[in-house]
Order: structure tokens, then C-alpha cells, then sequence
């Protein structure tokens, strides 16, 4: 598969998600953002109950937990009920424990948004800082624009 | 078009939907309904800045409003993280100047829950009741098993 | 404790919570009424762990889980940025393994909406109907109009 | 009135601002600062229908929005259900159009998370840059730590 089948997707922007001054209410770009990557994973051929805690078809919870430590946005242009968002996602490996992903959103080629989450990787028992797991390993492996790409199929 | 085109939809669970229970938290299910209603408005080809204020491309904020009074669910079977939903949706219309909506979630065919959303038609200025737009009229007929197919293509 | 001490709420409306229409975006109601549920349960005095899988303080999850069953809601006049509602909590027990709590939004003793919501109790780890929690029983007997009222300190 | 009436607030977490790790769902960090935000300029005394578009009671919107052009948030501790956090929020001036607000969470005297909202002021009609309304320039002015205190009473 080639990178751009995970890494670029697309949404429409409903109703419920802007307010009165008619644009998106400010966060609702993280949520996108945190549903941006997981659609990614999937897409790349991850299972979700690999990743997430009591997720479909999960016998054990995933023994390690990516918790969100920094987030940031920045909004360039108005985003309104209706707007069409193409989403680039640009994932990075910090280091072995930790990674990021840029988001930005576009519509028609241009940039209207951008957000960033940080995730580190802990154990979920312990809460004690340890290596990514594999399959996130992967999944940035194969995202990066430099490294041997390794794909699921 | 073929009514199923806009009345079959679907969509897959995120991470952020569900709670510690390990199941969606209830009231998303709503926010799944209505942003299923305004896909199945845009697929048929009615514009959002037709229906809904401060949409893109709007002049003037649409004259009638479509205030929702009265909306209801059924839970059937835990809905989880990474599942992948049927969404049917059976609209009706009540009198000229109010409609329904029923959506009814599956998973493989599975019935795991319903919810109902009820509209009424009135002028954005004033609150006064008054009948339904022209778009959702010819949407409702065409969705309608019994009545006549218009179609906008 | 009178009941009415943790019967009867307050709450603002925030900006977040409206759409482009200029009132709450429909099924804010619910979430606000599920609050309230909680925080009724708060000031009662009844612990969050509790009740609710991984809160503050819990050594296990509470075995008995409460999913929402049905819900429903009705809305009579707008809410607006800056309304402040009175919430009526109106409990009652359906039988022994269910119960149902119904929300009234007033605005200055003005009636403008109603949420219902009904619970069943289930073994958390089958998912088996099983009675109704020591704690719910005792916040359900002592919010009665005609019960006995008990309370917790 | 003292500035730490309303620049010191204070929130309980919520089930449902909570997802399967056990913890707050990351945004819901950035909706609880935008609240607060909305909660302190209340305390002041400044009257939603001043800030923000169709509030209760306006005539006409306001003129000018203050649309947010950045966010970001640090995660330090978990925050789980049935937390009590205190809020500090810590507005400042960064010219004459544009302000931000650091909100500091804390859990019993313990720093557990922080976000920072940034916005512009902007004419509403046609979205050029513009100096901050008149009541958000006294807000800022008697929240700051240096500045001369004016209030509202």
C-alpha cells in the first residue's frame, strides 16, 4: 500500500461541530485530529484492540497505553458546516518511547488549520515509561518519508 | 439516484465516542444521527447553506429554521471502540410542517439501537410555525417507499 | 439531608454548547442531565468509584455497571449563551434491576425542556440483569416523594 | 471585588468527559478552559450578550468575535471521574488586539494539567483586525497581577 492510501484522508465538517459565531468550535479539531489517526491505523491494517482499551474483539486490554502528554493547534481560516477537509497526517518517532503526529487540514489546497499531538508510550498496569508498540512501530515506519517503508499485506 | 444511495450510510466507532464502561457514551449516538441526516441531505444534493445557518457559501442564513422537539433511543447491544455501523435512515413526514427521522444502527446485520429525532418547520425570524423547506419536502419524497421518486440529478 | 438538596441543580449555558441556530445544540440536554445524575449522586453522598468504572479512589470497578437503556427528551422553548436553567431530578424506581430519572429545565420557574433517561442494571463482568446497587436503592428511596427518606450521614 | 473571585474556579470531572483509559478524553481539557474562561468574565460582570454572538438577551450581535488562533495543553497526572480540579486562570494582554489565558489545573495544591487559549479580535462583519472590546480590556486590566484594578461594581 502506498503511504498516501493512511496518511491522507478526508472529512466533511457537520453542524454540531461549529457555534453561533458559524466555525468550528476550536476544539473539535482535536477530536478530528484523534479520529484522523485512528481512521490512519486502520487503514494501515492495524487492529484497534491492539491499540485502544476495551475495543470489539479485545480478550486483554492492550498492555501498554499511548497517553496524549502535549497538544497544539493553530487556525488560519474559517471552518464551516458544510467545508470539505482533506487531512494530511505527518507522523514522527521522537524516540523510542515516544512520537508525534502533525495534522493539517486543507480545503481545496489550502490551509486553513493545523494540530499536533504527542503521545508517550507507558505501561498500562504501571504507568511506567517504556518502548512504542510494535504495531505503532510500524505504522510510523511506514509513514516516514525517509525510512524503509514495511507494510501489513 | 437509487434511494438507498442516501438513505444507507455508515460509520465506524472512535476511541472518543465511547467511556470506561467500554461502550459509547449514550448521547453520541444523537450526534451519529444528525450527522447522518445532514450526509444523507448532501448525498440526495440538497446545499447545508439551504438548510443550516452560516453554512459555506451562504448570502443570506436559510428563512426557516428546523428546531428539533422531541428525540428519543433505544440501546440494544454494547456498541464499541473500532466497530463498524449500518446506518438506515427512515424519514417521514408527520404534517406539512414537521418530519421525522428514524436511524437504526446494525453490525452485520444486527439490530443495536434506534434513535428518532423530530423537527419542526419554522421562519428563523420570527419562531412562527410554518411548512417545510422546499428541499426537505422533495427529500422526504423521494425517500418515502410509497411516494414518487424526484430525484435532483 | 432534604432532598431537595440533591434534587434540585443549576447549571450555565455555555457558549460551546449552542449551534449556529443561537440555542443548545439538541443533545447537549442529555449530557447536561447525565451531570446532573452525578452530581446528584455527589451530594447525596454516594462515592463516584462507587458507581462509575475507573474513578478517583477505586481499588475494583464497581461489579454492577448501569448502562442507559432508553432515553428521550423534549424541548419546549430556546436555550441560549448565558441562560442559567434550574434542573429538577425526578428519580423512580421501575423495578428492582431498573430505574429512570427524569430531568426538568426551568428557566425562572419557565419550563423550557424535559430529558427522561432509564437505566438497567447489569453484572459488569456477564452482562447479566442482575438488582439494582446498595447505593443507587438507597438515593432512589430517599428521593421519593412517598418513600422513607434515609440518607447517608 | 478581588481578582481571585473570579480568576480561582473550580470543576468536578465528569463520567462522561472520560474514555476507556480511565482518564479525561484529552479535549475535553481545552472545553473546560473555554468554560472557565465564559464562567470568569461572568463573575466580573461582563454580560454574555457583550461577547459572545446570540446569547440571551442580545439585540444585536456583538461587533466584534474573538476567534481563537492557537491552543495548546500540557497533561502531567491523570484525571479521572470524581476529581476535583481548581482552576487558575491567568489572562494576559499581548497587544492591543489580541489576549490569551493560561488556565492551571490543579488537584488538591498538585499541578495536573495546563492549556493556553490565544485569541484575536477581529471586526465581525469582515473579519479585519481590531482592538479588543472595551470589557474584555477591563477584564484583562483588573486581572493583572501589575496592572491597576478596576472593577466592574
Amino acid at each position: 500500500m502506498h503511504p498516501s492510501s493512511w496518511l491522507c484522508l478526508n472529512r466533511s465538517v457537520r453542524f454540531g461541530d461549529t457555534d453561533p459565531a458559524g466555525v468550528i468550535h476550536f476544539y473539535q479539531l482535536f477530536r478530528w485530529s484523534h479520529e484522523a489517526w485512528e481512521e490512519s491505523l486502520e487503514k494501515y491494517g492495524i487492529l484497534s484492540s491492539d491499540v485502544f482499551p476495551k475495543a470489539i474483539n479485545y480478550k486483554d486490554n492492550p498492555p501498554i497505553a499511548l497517553p496524549i502528554i502535549h497538544c497544539e493547534a493553530d487556525y488560519r481560516s474559517p471552518i464551516k458546516t458544510g467545508d470539505n477537509l482533506d487531512i494530511e497526517l505527518i507522523p514522527k518517532r521522537i524516540n523510542p518511547g515516544s512520537f508525534q503526529v502533525v495534522f493539517e487540514f486543507k480545503k481545496k489546497e489550502s490551509f486553513v488549520a493545523k494540530a499536533l499531538l504527542r503521545h508517550l508510550s507507558i505501561k498500562a498496569e504501571t504507568n511506567q515509561r517504556c518502548i512504542l508498540p510494535e504495531g505503532i512501530d510500524r505504522w510510523l515506519e511506514a509513514s516516514s518519508i525517509d525510512g524503509v517503508i514495511a507494510s501489513i499485506d
